[in-house]
């Protein structure tokens, strides 16, 4: 009996001793299911289907979640600003409940919850249907609570996901959000159908850019024995990556139990740096962007002190500062749109092993339940 | 020589072994010098001269600063819109600016800085001015760079503050913030001028509230001994002491390199309670109200995985689950609005004598500048 249950379950990890590590490895092809699902068969424009909305009408986007869910809205709020030209404001389910907060007329609520039963993430919504122009949600269930008490559900489409850990839906919610704010920028006409055909064809690079950064997997695991040696690790980030780095210290926390906490770069000379010694890894996620120099000079700052830094880069940032640094990871080179996506990926990777290299159970990790029911 | 300036130490010390003992106990002195520059004679309104600023023709309030500034503000934004019914974003200085943030007409843009020259939110000042309808900054130095940069500079009235983590400042911007929101309520008509009159009365009991909560200190020196063996805090609070949580752990950072991390307490279970075990104390600001029964099911949650649960709290809370935490430190009764204020008291002693008991020097910690001019 039990051979057998254990042959059933190699079969479901699809030949991975962990579902995390199954679900990470799965990513370029969930991720182009989103990309398939939400763009027109021209590959012009988006069609996503979300009737009734047009966000030339919307003033406001107001997003809720949870966790890594949360992470991703942190994400989508520099999308829609930046590229829809969209105010938005992103809250946590428990918090935005208690603040009696304000939603003008106009304001789009969107609520995302892979289980799509988040306790929190439900009476947010509640609270919010009346007040909102219209309250959207983006789940992984569309059978769910969450899905069934919004005008409007957009599925993620990352399938089952099993660990406690999040991994795939993090990036199918990060693709949906990325496409949800091009049909925005269609719509508020600040991209030309020129522009967003082109970004659709960066788009269409994702999943093997994703695969890609897959294939870090060994430095990764090599790296991971010194990680796990660690109690404390920063994670720093600059814009648009620095939900990324809360994001990888989430992860590690889940699952190695080390205690990792995400900052945003520039921020770390006004308090955190005080913890950095030789004991404490500081990993950086900083592609080579137009705000590379001012990380550059927050590494320094950790290698004055005498801390280790893990850089994670394209090659033109390792290029430069590759050499100075304790160790770095190589991301592929991608539009900058793409990179919170793609970065996810060694953050993945880096919890995992290191998890592996701890000896702690990855999907199953002490005290954390897959889906929150209880406020 | 060497015992003539040892002298002059003290007595610029007044008394105390540090600078940062002697700034928590001027805060009852401090915040009623705020008091008197920001209410008028009579106590029946605000009057802390905001020439050419009407609240009812605000739309936003846009609040932008580092570190313990930033945690100001995020307390803030719960008044502005609870009390005044006026929307409230909060930035992190070296984010705002890269974000390219949209100021929609009618923003007031506010730059929170002890010091008025960090270097950060001085560019992030730049960059607002002439986009905001009008930039107000609130800074303990009228004659510093953000002052004079400012289209309205606010003071504090903390006093020259030495050590390099901030307390009296941190209470003061708090204070001048509250007074600030009164003056939005009166402008909007949210209050009526009885309540602006019964809340002033009310702040006007701050610095004796304040003394009180002083009076802690010795319950705090003893269970900091406890605290000075944990590698790892975590800091919970809900709504507006969520900011006191983020506060009380980055002074613990600061000059003690413990790692502490604030969370909102309803996102503990949503991740980080995997760190939670015997050796990882979980101190909970939580005054007994409205979601007290919330937080108190959060401290369940911790209790049932062996964690340690340090309550800092009024004595309703205390004499209700006092007795099934691992310690409890009693704050005073006060009005709601003034909890955030009175609660940074305990959060301060806690970091001071936790760093004493750790041997760790409190005045200047490492890697660390009173002000952070460079980006």
């Amino acid at each position: 009996m039990r051979q057998v249950r254990l042959d059933a379950a190699r079969i479901e990890k699809a030949g991975h001793r962990h579902f995390m590590m199954k679900e990470i490895a799965e990513q370029p092809t969930v991720i182009g299911n989103v990309i398939e699902a939400h763009v027109a068969p021209d590959h012009a424009r988006v069609d996503m289907g979300l009737p009734g909305v047009d966000f030339a009408q919307v003033n406001r986007v107001s997003i809720v979640a949870c966790g890594t869910a949360y992470y991703a809205a942190l994400v989508a709020k520099y999308w829609f600003e930046r590229i829809a030209g969209l105010p938005a404001e992103v809250d946590i389910a428990s918090e935005f409940r208690y603040r009696d907060p304000i939603l003008p007329p106009g304001t789009l609520a969107i609520f995302v919850s892979q289980s799509g039963e988040t306790a929190d993430t439900l009476a947010a919504l509640r609270y919010a249907k009346g007040k909102a122009a219209k309250v959207v949600s983006l789940v992984n269930s569309p059978e769910s609570s969450i899905a069934r008490e919004s005008d409007i559900a957009v599925p993620i489409h990352a399938g089952v996901e099993v660990s406690v850990a999040s991994t795939k839906a993090f990036t199918c919610m990060l693709t949906t959000f990325l496409t949800m704010t091009l049909r925005a920028a269609e719509d508020r006409g600040t991209m030309s159908g020129e522009e967003i055909a082109a970004t659709i064809a960066d788009l269409r690079s994702l999943p093997g850019l994703v695969s890609h950064a897959l294939s870090a997997d060994a430095a990764i695991h090599a790296v991971a024995a010194q990680l796990a040696k660690a109690r404390d690790v920063l994670f720093l980030g600059r814009g648009q990556m620095f939900p990324l780095a809360l994001e990888g210290a989430l992860k590690l926390k889940e699952i190695s139990y080390i205690h990792a906490e995400g900052y945003p770069s520039g921020e770390l000379k006004h308090g955190p740096i005080a913890l950095v010694d030789r004991d404490t890894p500081v990993v950086v996620l900083a592609p080579h962007d137009r705000l590379f120099d001012k990380t550059v000079s927050n590494m320094q700052e950790v290698m004055a002190r005498g801390g280790k830094v893990l850089l994670i880069a394209d090659n033109r940032a390792i290029a430069e500062v590759g050499n100075d640094v304790w160790t770095s990871i190589a991301m592929p080179d991608a539009p900058e749109i793409l990179q919170p996506i793609l970065y996810a990926v060694p953050a993945q990777l880096l919890a995992y092993h290191t998890a592996i290299a701890k000896g702690t159970d990855v999907d199953q990790p002490r005290n954390l339940a897959k889906s929150v029911t209880v406020e």
